[in-house]
């Protein structure tokens, strides 16, 4: 091998020695509400014990402990100093993530496996925040996650629109005409089928935007790229060979922020889930309630009730507070008109679709 | 998550870098031959420079200025510390890797993908030693690597033999009992067949022994586990299910050592590589003086020539050195009946099997 081969193995290798260590100081963030003090002397020596023990030649004992007491103290001053764990679903660089750090600037994101785990997590109080994809212009709502939301007891705190822009994602110094497959999400790859049909790309799906992503940073598999967001190749340093490869440039998702409490004072907009007797009549009814107070909707959506065969939750999301006397009365007056009826919070409107570039 | 589970996974990533830190060093460790000095002041700057400019959120400057300010001055330490550079084919744990360490106790143990890389690096000066086996007493002649034998330049200076014995290694806490699938080698699959049969395991081929005891210390697939060396248990940290699962004990590979150059003064064993004219009684002419000289062959072996189709090369091991007067004698007188004659080296002979746990 020559010396430039060596550096650029050198050089892949301290790209995975990051992203791992970003995933230590994710999971330690996520022991902070596990634990009473961040510190744990105890925890601590066995970690460096076991580092300084490891068989592999190269490592020394003082070096490995130099090491990890270099990490250790960068993750408990991180536990300190974070103020707000906002959970996401996916991979680094999703475009949850993208909602998540448009919704809380200072704050961790720590990726999550499922929504269930999500909002599970801020319930339990493991996380602060839980953003969740509520509703894509293409593909409609996002059925899981409105599951779990007539079943939480979160409040939404916040809404966020992320303007879906795929983005063609290679290793850096990849020569774009040497490219055959393309590894992506199924969703991603046929929002894009027209683009890559175009330029004799061959689909390839993968679990994940994100890990696909990450997976050919890591890999950097022959002839191959991702489509995922920009925050991928920011932070799996790949290099953008195109933006925008969508097929509809329409293509946004709106995310809600979840919380165990409502923090601010005010919203504009509101979220409420509920059902009625199975009669007709009984949702136009409700509906007439907002039409005669003038109130705005911006949203309605009916979904089967899992629990209940038959029945339906209906989501309805509507401008103004519930502090606002005319609604405050709409809302009384539900309850004597449904079945089941949630008040999912109040929240800042977000003006208009965020383009998930300009954060 | 519960505590537990979050520090079960930080384990995990804490192995994951130790062993990615491993193979820093390697490279490190590979690229000294290659540098005037092992310091490089510029590449240094690169290096720490992309690791304070890291987009991962967790990870700021200093922090990881500190932590690559480590790996790199642990890393020209070793350059400068470590005397010999030793390449062996396959991952870490490897049986090659049991005869590196035997042969060179101080050594650093560099993984090559093929054994080509390995004589080629040495011939080159990447390398200072090569250890790479010539046969196996059950699977016969490694041919790749006698194939390399006709061509090289390098000389032969040490032999050892490593006894094969087999370990089924799982992830610690693993309950043998729950084990279904397990990774290794083809061959080494096929030297457990009845061991596998008897317990009921479903054998998975995997590229190489060493590398499915880190895939399975690695990803700790459900319900699996590998088989490869005891080396890789201590490597990996994987548990010792059982050891010599091999259903033929006598299993074991004859290793030799390369260099650029004769180091030792007096070896008390030989390797010659000849080939004859194409005519009936050549090979028994030559063998004929090695009998009369009273001379103790220890292996002979022929091999197609693939430069030239219908001719063979001979492996010939003998007793002795080529100091001794007699042994002189046959190789001078050798040269006027062979059409090719390399003398490969004079080394100490390995007493005997070396039994891979007792390094």
């Amino acid at each position: 091998m020559k010396l430039e081969e060596i550096r650029e193995r050198i050089d892949h290798v301290d790209r995975e020695l990051l992203s791992l260590i970003e995933e230590r100081l994710d999971l330690g963030l996520r022991t902070r509400a596990h634990k009473g003090d961040v510190a744990d002397s105890e925890r601590e020596k066995v970690v460096i014990s076991r580092a300084r023990h490891t068989k592999l030649g190269l490592i020394e004992p003082d070096f490995a402990e130099r090491l990890f007491g270099e990490i250790i103290d960068q993750s408990k001053r991180k536990q300190r100093e974070v103020p707000h764990l906002v959970a996401f679903q996916g991979d680094h660089g999703a475009y949850s993530e993208v909602a998540a750090r448009g919704l809380v600037p200072a704050g961790a994101y720590i990726p999550c496996v499922s929504f269930d785990e999500v909002v599970r997590g801020v319930e339990q109080g493991y996380f602060d925040r839980g953003v969740v994809p509520v509703e894509n212009s293409l593909e409609g709502a996002v059925t899981a996650v409105n599951d779990l939301l007539t079943t939480t007891s979160l409040k939404a705190i916040g809404e966020y629109h992320v303007r879906v822009r795929h983005c063609l994602l290679a290793a850096p110094g990849t020569d774009y005409r040497d490219i055959r497959t393309v590894f992506s999400h199924p969703e991603a790859l046929s929002q894009c089928r027209g683009f890559l049909a175009r330029n004799k790309l061959e689909p390839r799906p993968f679990y994940d935007t994100a890990g696909a992503a990450r997976m050919v940073a890591r890999d950097t598999p022959r002839a191959a790229a991702a489509i995922a967001s920009q925050l991928c190749a920011e932070l799996h340093g790949l290099e953008i060979i195109k933006e925008g490869v969508e097929d509809d440039s329409s293509n946004s998702t709106r995310f809600l922020m979840l919380s165990r409490d409502v923090t601010q004072s005010a919203g504009d907009k509101c979220s409420i889930i509920f059902s009625t007797a199975h009669e007709a009549g009984a949702l136009f009814a409700v509906l007439g309630l907002f039409a005669q107070a003038g109130i705005n909707l911006t949203r309605i959506a009916s979904k089967p009730l899992r629990s209940e065969p038959g029945n339906y939750a209906f989501f309805l999301d509507f401008e103004g507070t519930e502090k606002e006397p005319s609604i405050a009365e709409v809302l009384k007056k539900m309850e004597d008109m449904t079945v089941t009826m949630k008040y999912l919070g109040s929240y800042p409107a977000a003006n208009g679709d965020k383009v998930e570039g300009k954060r």
